[in-house]
C-alpha cells in the first residue's frame, strides 16, 4: 500500500480532506477515551447505541426511521477481550484507509484480519457484527460507514440526465468530469461509494425508477431532456450506494424526488419506503441514507382505474396481501400517513397489482408521452 | 410512436440499416410462407428447434453449446390457432419495433398484446414462451431476439478501461462517444441492448470480474491503464446483455477475455461456463452470447495452495459439492475439457471454496501489485 499513501495528499478535494480530518478526529476521540481509561487504571469501555426494532422512532418532521436513545456499553472484560481488540482493529484499519486514500469492503476487511493473530475473525458475520457496531458507534458522532471507508459490495445503480458529476483520479487527484447527458443508450454507473463525488446540475428534479426496463425505455428517448430532470434506475430496493447518491444529489441541489415504481406492497413499502425514510433495522444509518425529499409519483392504485389498466393487472399473491396488512399494522411510517394507509386498503380491496410497464398497453412510449406529463404537472398530489 | 417514426431513418448508423434490413428480411420470409400455404389451401405452419437439454451438443471447436436438429413444427389448427395467431401477432410487432427504431422488454410485449383482441396473452409466462420459440426460431436465420427490438429487462453491467464506445441517439441519429477511461471511481453501465454501438479501443485483453468490489477496487486504482485493458463488472452470473456486449468487443477486436471469480464450483460452473460456452436451456441463442474467446485466469483451487490462502477459505458446503459433482458428471464443458475435471475434484479433495477477495489477507492492493501482474505473464495456463 506505500505506493498508494505517496500520493494520496494530492489526491483529495478540499472538501473530502475536510470530511477526512473529522472521521480522523472522531477516530481519535474514541481511541483516547479507550487510552486514558487504561492510564487511569479503569477498564475501558465502548459506548454504541442499540441496533434493534425496539429502538426506533419516526418523526415526521425529521423525515427517516430514527435509533432511539438506548445504548450498549461493551466494557473490557475477560469475557469481551477478543471483540474490543477487534472493534479497535476496525478502527485502526479505517485510520489506515484515510491515511493512504483507499476503501475496504466488509470482505476486504474480514480478510485483513487473518494478519491480526488472536484477534483475527473466524467466520465473516463475526467481523460484520463488529463493522455494524462501529458504524453505529459513530453514527452518533455523525460519521458515516462510506466515510471510514468501510464501503458496500455493490454499485450505486445507473444515471442519466441533466447532471454532471465530479470525481477525482484516486491516484493523481486530477478532477473527471462525468457529463450525464452523454451516455446514448448506456447510463453512468453509480460507483460503491459517493462521499467524493461533487455535482452540477440544471434539472428541477430526480425520477427513481424501479426497473432498470423503464429506465432504458426513459433513457433511450431522451425524457431526462423534455422534462429537464436526472433519472436513476434502483433496480429493486435501492442499495446503500444508490440512496446516498439520491440523498446527497438531492440535498445539495433542493431537487425534489419523485419515485416511480410497480403499483404492489412490494414497490410501495419496501422500495419507495426504504428509498424516503430508510429501514427498521438499520435505524442507526437512516441519517445517512433516507431520502426524505421524496414523494411517490405512481403507480397509485387510483391509476389502474384512471388509466384503464385493469385488465393489464395480475391478482395479488398471498405474500402480496400479508406485506400489506404488516405494513397497515407495524410500519411507523403508514400508521403516520393516512393517505398511504388508505392507498393501500384501497389497492388490498381492489385484490390486484399492477406493473409501471402495464402503461405499454396503450403503446410503448405511452409513459412518456402522456402519463408521466400529466402526472409531473401536479406533484402538490404526489404521496409523501 | 408516430414522432418517433418520423426520424428513425436518420437515427440509425450504417451497420445497424444493415442489420435492421436482414432482420426485416427474416421476418418476411417466414410471413410470406404462412401467406403462400394459406393462398394455396394448405394449412400453413411453423418450424422452430426444440428447445430442450435433449437436443444441445458441445463442439470445442465450435465453442458453445448448441442447439441440435431436432425441430418441432406448430402446423395450424382448432388447438393451435390461439398460439399461431399470437407468434405472427409478436413477429408483427418486431417488424413494427424496427420501422419506429424502438424497442421493447418481455414485459412491454406482454402488455402490448392487451390489444390484440381474442390473441391477447392472458398470463405473462405464455407470452415468454412464444417469445423463446421466436427467438429459436429466428436464431436458425442467424437473428437475435434483441435484433428483432426484444429487449432484456437488466443493464450488461459496469465497464471502465481502455475502450470507447461509439453510441447514437436513438432519435436524432447524433452520434455518441463514450471514453471509458474518464470514469474515475464509477464506470459506464451498459444498456440492455448492445448490437447498436460501436467499439474503438487499444486494450490488449478484457478482465471479466465476478463481483462488484474487486471490479471497484481495479476501477479505482486504474488497473486498467496499467495492464492496458478493459474491466469489465458481472456482479455474479453475466446478463445476456452483458454476455452479449464482452461478446461483440471480443470478436470485433480479437481480444482474448480473462475471467476472473470465485474459486467456487458456482464461480467456475456457473459464472465462468456461462459466459465461455453459454448455458443448456437456452442452447439456441448461444451462437450469440457465448464467448469462446474466454479463458479462466483464477482463482484456481491451486492458488489456494500457492498463495497462501488456506486460512482465508471457508468449507465447501452440500450444495458446493452437488454442484461440482453435477458439473463432473453431466456437464459436457467440463466432461470434454480434462483439466477442468482435475481442478474441480482438487476443490472437493481439499474441501474448501476460496473468495476473490481472499487475496486481500496479503493487502488490499495486493490483487492488483502481486496477484494479477503474475498471472497475466502465462495466460498460457489459464484454463480454457
Amino acid at each position: 500500500m506505500a505506493k498508494t499513501t505517496e500520493t494520496s495528499k494530492m489526491a483529495r478535494s478540499a472538501a473530502q480532506e475536510r470530511k477526512d480530518k473529522i472521521t480522523i478526529k472522531a477516530i481519535e476521540g474514541v481511541a483516547n477515551e479507550v487510552y486514558s481509561s487504561i492510564m487511569k487504571g479503569h477498564k475501558p469501555d465502548l459506548t454504541m447505541p442499540v441496533r434493534s426494532l425496539s429502538n426506533v422512532s419516526y418523526d415526521q418532521k425529521r423525515g427517516y426511521f430514527e435509533i432511539g436513545r438506548s445504548k450498549k456499553v461493551r466494557t473490557l472484560t475477560v469475557n469481551t477481550v477478543k471483540t474490543f481488540a477487534q472493534t479497535l482493529k476496525m478502527m485502526a484499519l479505517s485510520k489506515d484507509l484515510i491515511a493512504s486514500n483507499d476503501f475496504a469492503t466488509k470482505r476486504d476487511a474480514y480478510y485483513q484480519s487473518k494478519n491480526w493473530q488472536e484477534a483475527k475473525f473466524d467466520e465473516q458475520p463475526e467481523s460484520d457484527t463488529v463493522m455494524d457496531d462501529i458504524e453505529a458507534m459513530f453514527s452518533v458522532h455523525d460519521v458515516s460507514r462510506e466515510e471510514l471507508r468501510f464501503v458496500p459490495q455493490e454499485h450505486g445503480g445507473a444515471v442519466a440526465g441533466e447532471l454532471t458529476v465530479i470525481d477525482r483520479d484516486l491516484e493523481s487527484g486530477k478532477k473527471i468530469v462525468i457529463d450525464c447527458t452523454q451516455f446514448g443508450s448506456g447510463a453512468y454507473s453509480v460507483p460503491s461509494w459517493v462521499e467524493h463525488l461533487e455535482f452540477k446540475t440544471s434539472a428541477k428534479f430526480i425520477l427513481a425508477i424501479e426497473t432498470h426496463g423503464m429506465f432504458q425505455r426513459l433513457q433511450s428517448h431522451n425524457f431526462w431532456k423534455k422534462s429537464q430532470c436526472i433519472l436513476v434506475s434502483m433496480g429493486g430496493v435501492p442499495t446503500r450506494a444508490c440512496r446516498r447518491f439520491v440523498r446527497r444529489l438531492s440535498d445539495e441541489n433542493k431537487l425534489p424526488v419523485y419515485a416511480f415504481t410497480d403499483c404492489d406492497p412490494y414497490g410501495i413499502s419496501n422500495i419507495y419506503r426504504t428509498l424516503k425514510v430508510g429501514s427498521g433495522n438499520a435505524a442507526h444509518i437512516n441519517r445517512f441514507f433516507s431520502v426524505p425529499n421524496a414523494s411517490y409519483l405512481g403507480l397509485m392504485p387510483q391509476d389502474i382505474i384512471d388509466w384503464d389498466l385493469k385488465d393489464a393487472t395480475h391478482k395479488l399473491t398471498e405474500i402480496d396481501v400479508k406485506r400489506a396488512s404488516d405494513a397497515l399494522k407495524n410500519d411507523p411510517f403508514f400508521l403516520e400517513h393516512k393517505p398511504w394507509a388508505k392507498a393501500i386498503q384501497q389497492l388490498v380491496k381492489m385484490g390486484v397489482r399492477a406493473e409501471q410497464q402495464a402503461l405499454s398497453k396503450h403503446g410503448l412510449n405511452f409513459v412518456m408521452d402522456e402519463y408521466l406529463p400529466a402526472k409531473l404537472k401536479k406533484p402538490e398530489l404526489f404521496l409523501p
